[in-house]
C-alpha cells in the first residue's frame, strides 16, 4: 500500500535486518526502523512496534531467520547445539504475544525446514526462503480476502471496521481492510466508520491513518457510539480481522469485537470477520480455550496520542492511584458472525469452518 | 458526599454567585469556581464545568434565579419588561444544553414563580426559594433512589457503571452510585466496574475519583472491554443514569449506554437506570423523540485527561485532518431496561412508567 505515494509493506528483510514501519508512533510520524538481532525483533513485537495478527506472524518468520542466521555465525553444521540456539530464539519469540495464531503458525513453520545435518548454510536459505514465502503468502492470501470481500461491497455502503486490520496489520492489503481497497480501487464510493478502539487507538491512529492514505472517506468514532449507529441504520455492514479462529468458528479479536458483533447482530447489520487461513487454529476446540493477554493497566488509565509536534504523548485520563483491567482481545461466538471471508473464500463461521476453508483451499 | 475529608455539593448559592465544582480539572484538580452573572452560569453549563442531568437542572435554577436578581437590579416591580429580561436570561439558560430534562423541568419551575404584579424583591426571594427546593428536592430524590438501589445490592456484589451518574452529576449522593453509597455506607462490600466512557472520559476522570474518596474499590475499564466481563460473568449488576426518559421508557443517556444495555440482556444481568422524577419527560412519546445532541468532533479526535502536574492537557489520536461524529448521548430501549430505580422505588421501564412514578409519589 501507499505511503505518500510510495509503495511499502509493513515488514521485510533488509541483509540480517528486519526492517518494520514504527506502527507506535503512527500516525503523527511516518519512520521504518531495523532490527539487528532477533532480540530486538522480539523486543519489537513485544513493545507492538509491529502489531496484527499476519504482520505479528511474518515478522517473528524473519525473526526466526535472525536466530538461525546468528547460530550459523558459530557453527558450519546443524548439530544439537545449533538447535538448540535456534529453538531458544524460537522460545523468545514465541513467548512475546499469546493471542495471535499467526505466530505460532509462522515459527512453526520456519523451524521445521532446520534440520540436523544440514549445512549451517543451508539452514540459513531454507529458513530465509520459508520465511519469504510466510509474507509472500500473507500477501496473497490478502490479496485474495479483498477480492472475495468486496463482492460484499455496494457502492454507497458505509462499513464500521474495529482496531486496524488493514495492511498495517499484514504484511500488504490487510484482512478487514482489503475488501474496502478492492472496492474501492474498482471504483465504488465506500465510506468507512472507525471506532478508534481504545485502549491503544489503533482505530483512530491506524486505520484512520492508512484508509486517509488511499483516499477512502472515513469518519472516526468513539467506541461507544458505533451501537447508536448501527441502530440508526447508518451502518450497512460490519468487516473485522482476527487473531485467531478455534476449530468452531469462535472469534478472537481485538477487545471491543464482541460488542461491536453482538450489536450488529440485533440491528440486523452482518458481522464479517476477515482472516487468511493462518489465523485458524485447529488444535483450539473453541473460543474459551484462546488464552486471552491482559497488558498493562496504563494502557486504560493513560490515552497515548501525538502533540501538535507529531511527537507521541500521553495524559492521564484517571485519578492518581486509581486501578484498571486490561484485556487485549475478546472472544466472539460464532453465532454472531455472518461469515468469515478468507482467501478462499468466504465461509460460515461454526463448527467445520475450518475444515471448509481448507477444502477449498485445494 | 466528602472530598477529603469535607462535604460538598456540587452546586449552591453563595450571595448572587453560582458555586461550582469544576468538574472539567477533575480528577487532576479540585477547583470551586463562583459564576457572576446567570450568562457566566450558561457558559459554565455549556462547558460542561457541571454536567449531569440532575446537577445541570439545580445549577439552571440557580442561573435562572441570577437573572430575576439583575432584573430586579433596574425595576421595582414585576412588569413586562422584567418578564421579558427573565425570559431572555431563561432562554439563554435553556439552549445550553438539548437532551437534559433536568434543565427545562427547572427552568420552568423557577420561571413560573415569577409573575407580574409582584414586588421585584419578592420575585427574587420566590426564585431563589424555588431553587433552593429543587437542589434540596434532588439531595433528598438522590438519598431515596439509594435506599431503594441498595436492595438490589448483595454483599461482594460487582456493579457496572456508565459515564458520572455519581453525586457530582447530581446536587448530592448521585443516581447510580447513590444505591452503591449506600449499600457501602451499610457495610456491604461492593466493587464497580467503570467504564471510562470516551469521548469525555467521565467515568475514568469522575466516577473513579468520587468512588475512591468514599472508599468503594473501583476498576477502570475501556468501554470495549464492558462486553467481555458482562460475558465472563465478572458483572452482577448494571447501574446508569438518565438524562431523560421518555413516556414508553425509553432511556437517553450518554453514549454507549445503548450497548453496554444490549450486552447486559444478552448475557442474562439486570440492566437498571437510576433517575429521579424530573428526569421523566411525560411530553415525550418515545425515546426516538429526544434530541441527541451531537458535540465537537475534537472531543473524539483528542483524548483530554491531565499531566505529571495534575494540570489539563490533551494529545491528538487521529491523524491531522481526520474527521470524527461525535453523538453525546444515545437512546436505550425500554425493552433493554430490567427497571428503573426511582426516589419512589423501583418501576419497570415501559408504557407508564411515568404515572407508576408518579403514583407512588402521593
Amino acid at each position: 500500500m501507499n505511503v505518500n505515494g510510495k509503495a511499502y509493506r509493513t515488514v521485510w528483510m533488509d541483509g540480517g535486518k528486519v526492517m518494520l514501519i514504527n506502527q507506535n508512533l503512527l500516525p503523527g510520524t511516518f519512520t521504518v526502523v531495523g532490527m539487528a538481532t532477533h532480540r530486538d525483533t522480539a523486543a519489537a513485537l513485544r513493545d507492538m512496534i509491529v502489531r496484527g495478527a499476519p504482520a505479528i506472524g511474518a515478522t517473528g518468520a524473519f525473526g526466526l531467520v535472525q536466530a538461525v542466521q546468528a547460530a550459523a555465525k558459530a557453527r558450519r553444521m546443524v548439530d544439537a547445539a545449533f538447535l538448540r540456539a535456534v529453538d531458544s530464539g524460537c522460545e523468545l519469540l514465541r513467548r512475546t504475544r499469546p493471542t495471535a495464531q499467526n505466530l505460532f503458525y509462522a515459527l512453526d513453520r520456519v523451524r521445521s525446514v532446520v534440520r540436523g545435518g544440514m549445512t549451517a548454510r543451508t539452514a540459513c536459505d531454507k529458513a530465509r526462503h520459508e520465511a519469504d514465502c510466510i509474507a509472500d503468502e500473507d500477501v496473497a492470501a490478502c490479496r485474495s480476502i479483498g477480492i472475495h470481500g468486496a463482492a460484499l461491497l455496494k457502492d454507497g455502503m458505509t462499513v464500521l471496521t474495529h482496531c486496524n486490520a488493514g495492511w498495517l496489520a499484514t504484511v500488504d492489503w490487510g484482512t478487514a481492510l482489503a475488501p474496502l481497497y478492492t472496492a474501492h480501487r474498482a471504483g465504488k464510493r465506500i465510506r468507512v466508520f472507525a471506532d478508534e478502539t481504545r485502549p491503544r487507538c489503533q482505530g483512530a491512529r491506524l486505520t484512520a491513518w492508512e484508509l486517509a492514505q488511499e483516499g477512502i472517506e472515513v469518519t472516526v468514532i468513539a467506541d461507544n457510539a458505533a451501537g447508536h449507529f448501527l441502530r440508526h441504520g447508518e451502518i450497512d455492514l460490519c468487516i473485522v480481522g482476527a487473531d485467531r479462529i478455534a476449530a468452531n468458528g469462535d472469534v478472537a479479536n481485538k477487545i471491543g469485537t464482541y460488542e461491536k458483533a453482538v450489536l450488529a447482530t440485533e440491528n440486523g447489520v452482518p458481522f464479517y470477520v476477515a482472516a487468511p487461513r493462518s489465523t485458524f487454529d485447529p488444535a483450539c476446540p473453541t473460543g474459551d480455550d484462546i488464552p486471552i493477554e491482559e497488558r498493562s493497566q496504563d494502557e486504560v488509565l493513560y490515552a497515548e496520542g501525538f502533540d501538535a509536534r507529531g511527537r507521541n504523548a500521553r495524559v492521564m485520563l484517571a485519578p492518581r492511584g486509581a486501578t484498571a483491567r486490561n484485556p487485549a482481545f475478546d472472544v466472539t461466538p460464532a453465532a454472531y458472525i455472518a461469515g468469515i471471508i478468507t482467501e478462499h473464500g468466504i465461509v460460515k463461521a461454526g463448527p467445520g469452518t475450518m475444515s471448509r476453508g481448507r477444502k477449498r483451499r485445494s
